[in-house]
């Protein structure tokens, strides 16, 4: 595993210990973690502070040279809404830890010729099975279900 | 034009009064607007909050079966990371101000079923127009150009 998915899942894991959900999100520059974020819905009441956009938003405004030499790392398989940042952005690589739990919208960005590796981490994929087991209706409020 | 148009209009004017770009949307539930909210690139240095990101999250914490009552006025077509919000949480119908000044992910839209109205609105272009003349750059920069 690298390190940048290792940061993601301590994103991911400071979630947790807030009580939140926990997905984790890094946005790498050239080999350097430019943002950090994980989900917030519980812990701002936010609807739209996914991982990602945690991390993007963390990340502040770039400029679109800069968001194309970028990396998005991310503990889970990234829903419409992120996949739609993602691309808005043109950030070209995305690196998931797993889709096993939650299949989000890889196609979308396959067609759109964005790279997309998929880990399918133990690590992700335990963390997230666990909560959802023990949190299933704060789950699917978070997917929209 | 309907009222929940003109609340939208509102919003992107109280936008660009406060120095910002000049899109707004409101989130309708059952002929009740729930939440307002315009583009917050400049106020809040944010790259997420889009107007119909803003309104959305605006709007707090619902139920999918709420989404699933909901209407989303924007004044313009919405961006993929916009588009993608609506289709996470089940919006099943956008009305848009205009689309000739920006395309968003309409087809996208329709791909899943949602009903896609686009009213091509003089005021809605003229506000965009003028302000796209007038920042071309902070323009640029909300859509990752």
């Amino acid at each position: 595993m690298s390190n940048f998915m290792m940061a993601a899942i301590e994103e991911a894991l400071k979630g947790l210990d807030e009580g939140g959900i926990p997905i984790g999100s890094v946005l790498v520059h050239k080999d350097n973690i430019i943002g950090r974020g994980h989900n917030r819905r519980v812990q701002k009441n936010s609807v739209i502070l996914h991982a990602e956009m945690d991390a993007l938003e963390n990340a502040g405004r770039l400029t679109a040279a800069t968001y194309r030499d970028c990396v998005l790392y991310t503990t889970l398989s990234p829903c419409p809404m992120c996949s739609g940042a993602i691309l808005l952005y043109g950030i070209p690589k995305i690196v998931i830890g797993e889709n096993q739990t939650f299949m989000g919208s890889e196609s979308l960005l396959k067609a759109n010729n964005l790279e997309v590796i998929v880990e399918n981490n133990k690590e992700c994929i335990e963390i997230m099975q666990r909560f959802i087991r023990e949190h299933p209706d704060l789950w699917n409020e978070d997917i929209g279900k």
